[in-house]
């Protein structure tokens, strides 16, 4: 089911970005969601009365045919997250990576458990795991990497389509001796034809391309034949489906990409020679790029998937992402899990903060990212990546109500009636005591950030920012289904 | 109260630092604690029959004294943490820094927050919420530094005595012009009456030290007149209290000391011109320092507070944590909320390995810290920094009970059975996605990690380090009493 059947109203304040530098507080607002999962109206100043009175009739909707759905005080309706670039397979690595870095990490690590998913029981435990956590951190919409292979990648799409959430589903195409034998693709013939197999199976399910669609995924170029690669290009021109791949992630990566293809002068020209450099291909790290393949990039309007977390933990590097962005390149987060040891754009969007420091700590002051661009990164920038900037990232009459309804915990008026209440009780002391304990308890059930009630909206989204979590992110849609919430 | 009165047996697996690079993992321990907090002894492979049957006639208890508390399957408990810098009049402000630096950061957010704690009402609320949240977080030792305000910095130091909370109170010593002319000592004598002041008031409440201890607090040196830290030297010297300060943070910091004590040679310096840098001195960040400040801190055997969250948050920069080590100094762990934008050591933790791993790909991959390194800055390190180490930081007969209970979800139990329920349900496709509801609200329910019950000790510890949090905290003690639980 991709869309919800019934018409909605949401009600309350919503935040987005509108550019890179801005974000708008829209207060008082409703939006009018269709039973397709559109938003059809957005009002500012309006309550459920004067939507009921006025733009009901407009739209032609009945009172009792409408689902409402109002965002208490002290909470806010955000866009969805949209991860550009996450590995499914690999949910139950997530922070076990030791000390090693990318090239001996595929190996210790990752394909031995990628390998494993070729079970069926054990993929739909980790891919119903993997979907519904990042759906309870509001991704709703993910570019995921599965596996090799098709039985289990095409469980992967069911459950996507299932649980509500949009997915961009990759089976891993890579058929040279970097892999294991044991876990490879025999040929590119075989590879392609798995990669077809894939693309048939998402196509019966989903025909529309509602929530699913279907994405090339030449794993990185040292793990492909040349052979391949070919043919990937040649399958996207026949079928103009997206492309996602690795691009200038790892030192010893480059040095590998060097030696296999000597007679091109950059990694980013590999996928370009064989086709694979478009608009849309998302092109994850992208760390050591040259000015010349940046332009090349640029050129082609390949998009940028850029993951704090994984470059930090597995060490390869601190992307130059202002550069990128002053380039005119379009960068959306990744959480490339588990490279990256988090299955949430949350913790993406700060580590992305973080990471720009560290960039502006090597000398480029100019290097930090704000709280708006780095929210932006992790919305409308991700929407752009995947081709999306239309339908999702914001809202807007036209898009779909894609979004996650955030509480921060106690709202201001409890917050000043408990004031109120300690200010009575500081006369007799005995009773101090108890006033305290229930106002951490409401703390620690609301979840992991404080608000006192003088704050800013700006600094409760910068609070938002640096210690939410999940806990927070109370409700998630995606076109307007309810696909999580947290109930207590 | 400091202590619990009562007799407990703890049961279960433990699981402490023995030295930087080792963690010992204690299955099937058994852990008694006396009436005073303090652990009589610590036997493996004891179940509560041997306990009572073997145990407690040897101690002289009687079953019906004794509080039993086992560890569920999959969880352990592990050394409370230690947060060895902590500015607790700055938790409104975690998350909020902006684009700012030190010196803009102190300015624009820091000063006019601390100044506003000079109100009571308002310093029990912010005071208690630190306090509750860092407890939750698992800290059961913090070094506070608290505002220049007598009323209010013995308010904090009540508060931690009924909390439960082991703590070092400090009463912000700054009477320079670099403060505001509202929140700044007047002189140099009343900031050392008001310091003794608050020396008093802690003695009165808790004369054995038994849980708080002052700490004489100049807050930095830009902030203190000569006169000021001269006075304070000789305080030290009177009454042997801690000292905690901040040393070589920032570069703007770095020149403005300069400019203030150019007849010294280096910031490190002119806290031991003046008597303040001793076996007893906590320096936090220490980022900058050169190699002839390293052999001083070192020969003057002063500690060090590494404060990874604040260092990238406020770009200050990355501290070489492993040449520290390597020079043979005591380093522990600090917030430095709200410079450190979260109240939990656990995400300090986290943060210490990815800014070892930025010093990593500046060039020295030597620096990297591992999973044990940096829990062991967070425990043991952390109590050799407040020169506890006989006392806290890990589990020992003799040492004090300051203990998490850490829980990380599901058990393996509880896996298999779903597991097993999951196989017996594919056969009957329809009821497979009410088993997976079940599972997903268990999952959020106790917490950000998922584990697949196939994980070694290991690895369900780097996943508690990396994806973990309060949620995972589910009891925390100190001196044995129990000061936070999680109920639901």
């Amino acid at each position: 089911m991709a869309t919800t059947g019934t018409r909605s109203v949401f009600l309350g304040t919503f935040i987005h970005c509108t550019t890179l530098e801005t974000m708008e507080y829209l207060h008082e607002t409703a939006v009018f969601v269709d039973e397709k999962g559109v938003i059809v109206e957005l009002e500012q100043g309006c309550d459920l009365k004067t939507a009921e009175d006025t733009v009901f009739p407009r739209l032609g909707w009945e009172k009792g045919d409408v689902v409402v759905r109002v965002g208490g005080a002290g909470s806010f309706f955000f866009p969805g997250f949209i991860d550009t670039h996450i590995h499914a397979p690999q949910y139950p690595n997530a922070g076990i990576f030791g000390k090693t870095t990318l090239l001996d990490w595929l190996e210790k690590y990752t394909f031995p458990m990628e390998s494993s998913l070729s079970d069926l029981s054990r993929a739909r435990r980790v891919y119903t795991r993997c979907v519904k956590r990042t759906l309870s951190h509001g991704t709703t919409t993910a570019s995921y990497y599965a596996t090799i292979h098709v039985p289990t990648t095409n469980l992967l799409a069911d459950l996507c389509l299932d649980l509500g959430q949009r997915a961009f589903i990759g089976r891993c195409c890579m058929d040279s001796e970097l892999s294991p034998a044991s876990y490879r693709d025999e040929s590119a013939q075989q590879s392609i034809a798995a990669t077809k197999a894939t693309i048939s199976h998402i196509a019966s399910i989903d025909p529309a391309n509602a929530l699913l669609t279907p994405i090339l995924t030449p794993r990185f170029a040292p793990s492909c034949s040349r052979e391949l690669l070919a043919s990937l290009g040649d399958l996207h021109r026949e079928t103009n489906l997206p492309i996602q791949t690795h691009l200038s992630e790892n030192a010893s990566e480059l040095a590998l990409v060097r030696s296999l293809f000597p007679e091109l002068p950059d990694y980013t020209t590999v996928y370009d020679r064989f086709g694979l450099l478009t608009p849309k291909t998302i092109l994850a790290h992208a760390i050591h790029l040259s000015d010349d393949e940046v332009r090349l990039v640029k050129a082609r309007q390949g998009k940028i998937s850029h993951c704090p977390c994984s470059n930090s933990s597995i060490t390869s590097g601190t992307c130059k992402v202002r550069n990128l962005l002053d380039s005119g390149l379009d960068v959306g987060l990744g959480t490339d899990m588990s490279g990256g040891y988090s299955p949430s754009i949350l913790e993406a969007v700060r580590q992305a903060s973080l990471v720009s420091r560290h960039v502006a700590m090597a000398g480029d002051d100019h290097a930090k990212l704000s709280i708006e661009e780095v929210l932006y990164l992790g919305t409308r920038g991700g929407a752009r990546v995947v081709n999306l900037s239309e339908t999702i990232g914001g809202f807007g009459v036209g898009m779909d109500f894609d979004a996650q309804l955030i509480s921060l915990g106690p709202d201001q008026g409890r917050e000043e009636e408990e004031e109120e209440e300690e200010e009575e009780e500081e006369e007799e002391e005995e009773a101090v005591e108890e006033v305290v304990v229930v106002e951490v308890d409401e703390g620690s059930e609301e979840g992991p950030v404080d608000i006192f009630g003088w704050e800013s909206w700006e600094e409760k989204v910068a609070k938002w920012v640096y210690n939410g979590d999940d806990r927070n992110t109370r409700a998630v849609w995606v076109k307007g289904r309810l696909v999580h919430e947290v109930t207590r």
